[in-house]
């Protein structure tokens, strides 16, 4: 496949699954474990590039259902390609659309050649298959791209609530397309599709010099399913693994069993992913499992809502009891918010933007409140990943056990 | 008065009235001619407070009457003052809160003692004075504050159509009062309110060895009554004087009129700021009339609403045409959009957010789009400037025609 990826692991942890690594891209490289911001449209919403940098990310995720409806890839590639578009000299890995055309289009339907759906920006009917989501994903010209599965529902729609409401819709409009949906058969049918699919992506993909085409695990939340599609989607020979069909509704009990089931089953010396992880009990539980790459709205979309990361829980700056709050949003914290002295603007140093300056700007809808929680959030994860990484390569879990009491139990000695 | 302001000036044009200063606060200095953004809410809407000073920024303004409503002056003091809120370490100015009072409010009555309105937050009625307007901005701390001055329609709101609808409402809920507006009597009134308030302002002032008070001129359109003005202001000895009660709805040519009219006449060795100040015509002319301060809105509320200033006009970045446009929003420009290089993304030099990007930002409603252009005009308004003080400093025009080619017929010898 080229030499568009190498991943060397640097260290591994003595007691646990977890490694540091590093991978390196055309466009450079970054420290695993990984945490991606996720810039849906081409943009982390409300972040200015170099501060996305600044917050410690060194790749991001773009989502190619998005910007294959707008502004279209042919713009994109036209416009220099998604780095250059974005304003992102590093590292860029993008999804390949298939689980945003299953969760989110309006109308779908799923046969053996792939999708159609109903555009959400203009109405017009998508055709996506494999190759097609491969074309796109050549054209944004990222350097990590994702295979084109198929994604089934990961718990039966017709026996268990599960928190995406559309994606129910979704899998229950293509349950009626049949007389009585099966679950069980509904899973088979998908594992089958995705290592079909994925032989067809590795045919398509046009640019395997500079981009790396990553496999991505499926199975629901059955390990004996999970392990087949490990099987099968292995397999095929590529720079790296993901697990997908979590974060789609399951409990992070059904995360955390999938996970350290499926990770130790992933080629040990490539880099693992798992896609759309997500709280950082989710991240470390998997990190101790051996994954590599993270990705996740949570930092921007909290952060827009005003919702705050700390170590020791998520804050709510619209509450009234933050009004006079002179405290920085975590006190130590070097983000743009919490310490300005620490971003380019020195004569700040020690003086935080305060709690109450934030919930001031979120009572008048003014955009700096969105932005500085969503900097501060993005920062927190990236904290988190950079304590991890010196965690593993010191397996000295106390220092991180003190940084982080709310995860401590989950660590190594952690709670004894 | 103390010594919380000096004002040196270090060039004077030859040929023109123009100066360039420098001032100097408790919180730092700034060159004069200067354009402060507005932060009307103790935030410049969607920008960073270091990124405000990256774009030559050097001090900023915020806007009492809003900051009175929400959070409160108390909350604000509280937590350390405007500087530490908002997180800008160097000089602010605050306006008194009268023109907003007059324009914005829903019910206000005015008489000799000060103005009512209703609260555009939660609908309670307020009382404000001379004293109440400086005690707010004692609370505030801000460098420079403003008079509370009384705030006439500038043309008479029953003879002429004005731009401002909601001025010239309150204009005419304030005549309804009384029995047959007479334009001219209210004229009058309001010269006369103005001076004897200023004096009522002086004498309130609690901080003046921290903050500076200026007194503001008024007069509608008719230079008469302006000259009357200014001198009941200026018989007030105060650190600087501002020009009132323009840029609310009359032409260019009545701004340029009385500016140049009156901005001689204020004391030759302090500080002239005209109030609301604008385009960069308005501004030109106004430098060259000898005037120092200038505060407008445009560059960010036309940056959120994707009209971007370049030297060749305005362009309306959601327009189609610009889908595909490769270039920056204006070559040659040194902002963070328009070469992220230069603003701390070295490998990005010479790479420019495109105008196509920004396009898909605002036709994808991401905040990214208002922050870019944003900046873009705020560089704009900066650069602006600051040709314009090595321009009067080297009395040599013709780089700054050349740089400027729309605004040098109005330069000296700008067109021959």
């Amino acid at each position: 496949m080229g030499s568009a990826l190498s991943f060397e692991i640097l260290s591994r942890s003595a007691t646990t699954g977890a490694r540091v690594g590093r991978v390196r891209t055309v466009h450079g490289e970054f420290d695993t474990p990984a945490f991606m911001p996720v810039g849906t449209k081409a943009t982390i919403k409300g972040v200015y590039p170099s501060m996305v940098a600044q917050t410690g990310a060194q790749v991001v995720l773009g989502n190619t259902y998005h910007l294959l409806l707008r502004p279209g890839a042919e713009v994109v590639s036209e416009l220099g390609g998604l780095h250059r578009f974005m304003g992102w000299p590093g590292p860029i890995l993008t999804d390949s659309g298939g689980y945003q055309a299953y969760s989110m289009a309006d109308i779908n339907s799923v046969d053996d050649e792939g999708v159609s759906f109903k555009s959400i920006v203009d109405g017009s009917t998508i055709r996506m298959t494999p190759e097609s989501a491969i074309h796109t994903q050549n054209l944004l010209g990222s350097d990590i791209i994702m295979a084109f599965d198929d994604c089934p529902p990961s718990v039966d729609p017709g026996a268990a609530p599960i928190n995406q409401v559309r994606l129910r819709q979704a899998a229950m409009r293509d349950a009626g397309a049949r007389s009585g949906y099966d679950h069980d058969a509904r899973l088979d049918q998908a594992n089958e599709r995705t290592a079909r699919w994925l032989e067809r992506c590795a045919d398509a993909h046009a640019r395997p010099e500079e981009q790396s085409l990553f496999g991505i695990v499926q199975g629901g939340t059955d390990l004996d399913r999970r392990a087949r599609s490990a099987e099968m989607v292995c397999n095929v020979d590529l720079p790296g693994y993901a697990i997908g069909g979590v974060a789609v509704g399951e409990s992070p009990e059904d995360i955390a069993r999938i996970t350290s089931f499926i990770a130790p089953r992933l080629p040990e010396n490539k880099p693992r992913y798992l896609m759309g992880v997500g709280y950082e009990r989710d991240i470390v539980g998997a990190v101790l499992a051996g994954v590599d790459m993270f990705d996740c709205v949570l930092p921007t979309r909290n952060g827009r809502n005003a919702n705050a990361f700390t170590r020791s829980g998520v804050i709510r700056l619209k509450n009234a009891r933050f009004a006079r709050d002179p405290g920085a949003i975590e006190p130590g914290c070097d983000c743009p918010a919490c310490d300005p002295g620490a971003c380019g603007w020195e004569t700040l140093e020690g003086r935080p933007l305060s709690r109450g300056y934030l919930r001031h700007l979120f009572a008048s809808d003014e955009m700096l409140g969105p932005i500085l929680v969503s900097l501060h959030n993005l920062r927190h994860f990236q904290g988190l990943m950079a304590d991890l990484r010196r965690a593993i390569a010191s397996d000295d879990w106390a220092a991180m056990a003190r940084r982080w009491p709310s995860l401590s139990d989950l660590l190594p000695g952690g709670r004894v």
